[in-house]
């Protein structure tokens, strides 16, 4: 007996690491029904899920119709151990499972609280299935002794934490009426509201061009793709928006996705997995795309502080120079604005041998003269006059020196839809390589159609992106002079500092029902705990009624609340920048007033204000020259250039 | 020096692991120039890729100007060492990087053949960047001495593997028209073929109820959602389709995705790796999307053989009991057409406590009275005379019994999107968990209310799914006729075994090229090497005329080539099921002459004629009955029922 105690002891965790003050009150408590209708030990049930010992206990079960005997081995068993620890058997124990034991059904049925984590439940009789095939009454392993996970309880208990954390969400039916931009309709038509929280920063979603290129594509082309890029899934609109996405980024391919949350996931899994001991350096606040792409990639990862160019370096310089390295970062980061120093990285993916991943999700349509990111914002004046036949005339500029651009078709671009722009052999083998770009159906044509009509326009027409810059500004202005805690960001994101998961909801809940305005309030896990926040989104059809609408609603639902104003942040020693002495001069916006064709001492709101003046006069020019040439005999009145529908001119 | 030797030997695998011989030959051969003019040896030039090593030897070169001393001290290290493998300095040891160490950049420029998996390239110069922010001119480590890695020489390798194993992969441009299905044209217009190998099994992508749906949505709701569904992305579109999914399934709740690959992936990645000690059991044969989300859950895989019922067992029956497990396996396996034995594992699945999560993606639309799939098919009668006000009237089908079940609206509903259908409560915590839906823009409204349409209409109507069935009985039919090897299974694909990568991509060429046919050759890694094939999926749309040309082309394609016919396969023994005696009889069609309206005696022929003749009667009582409307005064056209635009009876 000794050595069988030796030998069990060197065989189960459990009896290795549970001391005998435990296996003795497990042995004694909690008497529960058996399977023969005795009672049995919580030491019983819990030998009963060893595959070793359930067996064991089952055959003894039915030959003596008691447990007793087994229970006085387990208690001679228990004395000498010297842990607490309750361990599971190992799994390479399990393969002698099913060997003979048979316990009734429902034997266990009532030991779901035994182990939390482990919800059980009793197996379910396997002969319900009217007809059994002959391979199935082959001789084969018996049914399992013992209780079967439960499933439904363990569903339960993961949505039970999630409204215990108030992380839990609960989704507002939004519908955005393309004929009352920025208006949307709850479930009921009638029930309108002012959207303040979507991605289709510019209203590209309701674009003329966009929609009539749409159209025609859906009757020309059908409704969806009908299979992957492989096998008839790939035609002339996917070829003409790759052309125009490389073009945007002045790169030489470019591979579009169903997703940009799939283009960052596929990209970097299949780089980081494929690059021999790659590295990846992931920004602190980089996007749960980019996370899990760099967790699926299984390669080694370093997170750096939140643009922190010493802390990035640091950990370059600590890696052997002949290691492939990706740095991957956003440009706009979407939950607090802040905007990548996306020069000096590249400088240091120089000096480091890295490669540059850059995310302008929440950038492209929205910043350089023809909407390609910050990338090309950051050289402005260079792609402003940039000389289409000559690539050369770009060379060196921060876009240039980007590796791999990604972005989205679906935010101001106002499709769906996701892409990476770079060199031909890196686009080449993600495209060869990637699963979750071949072995999926590709973007109806319609979408890729309407996408490329949203980018061509984007790049040809500034006024959305200066008007969506403007109103911005002007937005930003107001809550500062109402002392409303707005994050200070150089860029085009508006999140008011609230700072707790359950008045953020109510404060969103708020707007919406008593102001009929939507902001969607942000919490754990998109924000940190406690940095819970509004996030508002102006666009350019987000004029000055709008406007002064949002900003009384916000300063009612503040008070209401009780929600702390700048001030009171800045008492508090300031917190995320809110009441931080020059944190606004360190976050001027990177749309500079030259840019916005804004007059040195002219307010935001008489920029607009002439900006919409502007577009008026435009729109009459284009009616115009229209009705001449329909005077004029021709039909050509379909070839004449045809704007976005005017916003209208209500500041 | 002894010391040292000892002292380097223990920290540096390189030294340890090198045998004298070879770090003499490394030392004598193979010089190449030098920082300063000089030349090295190639053990010099792996010396200075190692941070401790490298580091030395700068200092010593510029204060010797030669490295003869350095490598007399390497060729003394080296004596005594007895190993012959290269190791690489461990990454505890590049920690000191960067501590003073300065080489020329551009000094191994020429070594990036000396590694060929890590190929190196020239350190860029890190002063490119016209302005230095202050803090990176802080004290900071230099830049790395040795050349970094050649990424682009990366991706070359990478590329000219694909090259070399045939496959790399050629995309053809398929302009797939919804005016003239099944017909596409390729680059130009006029460039009209026939399309054979398209997922858009029942020509939903150009259903009129389909298109007019996604037009009205598109002009009142815009081309995008906007947002994630969180925030401003859902809407009444999401709902509605979500419970129309729910109901198709007869299961109590469903969520929408972006395709059916993020769907398995997501799902199958976050129960995975949330259900504590999960083991998940994989068919062999399943599609890339579930391997994925398998391998990204961290959890245990097991994968049984394809369709093997008594290897699923034997591996159910070696996990404990209590443990969770998931059954991950496809209805209709796409690329050969075979059908799991869906009650069986049912069945497997209760005896042992585990969930069944069931792919449809090909079987959704075409099997079933209402198209659910081939779960909902096993109990067609059931199904068809369903009380949808008595849910209860469908306890215990195979359908009900499936725990989990995904599918896709990119296939035979002909839009783009996926879905999963199940218990509220999994619903819920996918919904609540998944990094993949959570992260990502919704699908547009019009996809969703497309998609909507096409699962209201093929649930309601038969006859594409019917039509889908007789053309695909034909065209196999006709293939065995000629001798034509299609690899045996009950459902409605039908593969045509070549058996070889590059005569499989000429088949393809030659169809397309000579005859206007498109079939896309399917090769490795969608099906194992040696097992190549063309893949063709007939549609309601394929009527005798396509059949009749595609059979003689591919009798000719086959004879020109080459290609084995079915006797030769079965001279050999039989493969894949071609040419093996009884496959046919154990594969026969799961669409039952019953199901399908045929009579017993019935050619597949005639019924075809027989249902395009009800087709033609039934739109003839359509136009009258809108006819009467309107000489009756009303305008009640458009809300006369329309059926799917005529396919034209040319049978």
């Amino acid at each position: 007996m000794e050595s069988l105690l030796n030998q069990s002891r060197a065989m189960c965790p459990f009896l290795k690491h549970t001391s005998p003050a435990a296996l003795r009150s497990m042995s004694m408590t909690a008497t529960r029904p058996g399977p023969r209708g005795g009672t049995m030990s919580n030491l019983q049930v819990i030998a009963r899920r060893c595959p070793v010992m359930s067996k064991a206990l089952a055959v003894q079960s039915s030959r003596l119709a008691s447990s007793k005997r087994f229970t006085a081995a387990l208690s001679f068993a228990r004395r000498d151990l010297d842990s607490s620890k309750v361990g599971r058997c190992p799994r390479s124990l399990h393969t002698t499972a099913g060997n003979g034991a048979s316990v009734e059904v429902g034997a266990y049925e009532r030991n779901d609280k035994l182990r939390p984590n482990m919800p059980v439940k009793p197996a379910r009789n396997a002969t319900t299935s009217s007809q059994i095939d002959p391979l199935l009454t082959r001789p084969r392993p018996d049914a399992p002794a013992v209780s079967t996970f439960d499933y439904e309880a363990f569903y339960k208990s993961e949505l039970d934490k999630k409204h215990k954390d108030k992380s839990y969400r609960y989704f507002n039916n939004i519908n955005r009426l393309a004929k009352e931009f920025p208006c949307a309709h709850m479930a009921e038509p009638e029930e309108k509201v002012a959207v303040w929280c979507s991605n289709d920063y510019l209203g590209m979603g309701r674009n003329r061009q966009v929609l009539q290129q749409m159209h025609e594509t859906l009757e020309n082309y059908g409704a969806g793709a009908g299979g992957t890029r492989n096998i008839s899934g790939h035609n002339k609109h996917a070829v003409k928006l790759e052309e125009t996405l490389a073009k945007l980024h002045s790169k030489e391919s470019a591979l579009v996705f169903t997703s940009c949350y799939v283009a960052n996931d596929a990209t970097l899994a299949t780089l980081g997995g494929k690059l021999p001991d790659c590295v990846i350096l992931s920004d602190s606040l980089n996007h749960a795309s980019m996370i899990q792409g760099i967790r699926h990639s299984g390669a080694k990862k370093m997170v750096f502080k939140h643009n922190d160019l010493v802390d990035l370096e640091e950990k370059l310089a600590s890696l052997p120079p002949h290691v492939p390295k990706i740095i991957a970062f956003e440009s706009v980061y979407s939950m607090c604005g802040s905007i990548a120093p996306i020069e000096k990285i590249c400088d240091l993916a120089d000096k480091y041998g890295a490669l540059t991943f850059l995310d302008e999700v929440h950038a492209v349509g929205m910043y350089g003269p023809h909407g390609a990111g910050v990338a090309e914002h950051l050289n402005y004046d260079v792609y402003a006059s940039q000389d289409t036949n000559s690539p050369q005339s770009t060379k060196g500029t921060v876009m240039d020196r980007i590796d791999i651009i990604t972005g989205t078709l679906g935010k101001a671009y106002g499709c769906v839809g996701g892409y990476i722009a770079g060199s031909a052999k890196m686009v080449d083998t993600i495209r060869s390589l990637a699963p979750g770009f071949i072995f999926t159906t590709s973007l109806p044509p319609a979408v890729m159609a309407g996408a490329n009509a949203a980018i061509e326009y984007q790049s040809e027409y500034q006024r959305d992106r200066v008007l969506q810059q403007l109103h911005t500004m002007a937005v930003k202005d107001a809550f500062k002079d109402m002392n409303i805690p707005v994050i200070p960001n150089p860029s085009h994101i508006v999140p008011l500092l609230v700072g707790d998961a359950e008045l953020a909801k109510k404060a969103s809940d708020m707007l919406l029902e008593d102001h009929g305005i939507y902001v969607q309030a942000i919490n754990y896990p998109t924000v940190p705990r406690g940095e819970e926040r509004l996030r508002i989104t102006p666009t350019p059809g987000h004029v000055k009624p709008y406007r002064d609408h949002l900003v009384q609603a916000v300063d009612t639902v503040w008070t209401k609340l009780g929600l702390k104003r700048t001030s009171e942040w800045k008492a508090l020693g300031g917190f995320v920048g809110v009441g931080v002495d020059g944190a606004e001069a360190e976050n001027l916006p990177i749309w500079q007033s030259s840019q916005l064709g804004r007059g040195e001492n002219e307010s935001v709101e008489d920029a607009v204000r002439r900006e919409f003046q502007q577009l008026a006069r435009e729109e009459e020019q284009q009616v115009a020259a229209v009705q001449r040439m329909q005077t004029g005999g021709h039909h050509a009145a379909a070839a004449a250039p045809v704007m976005g529908t005017p916003i209208g001119v209500a500041a």
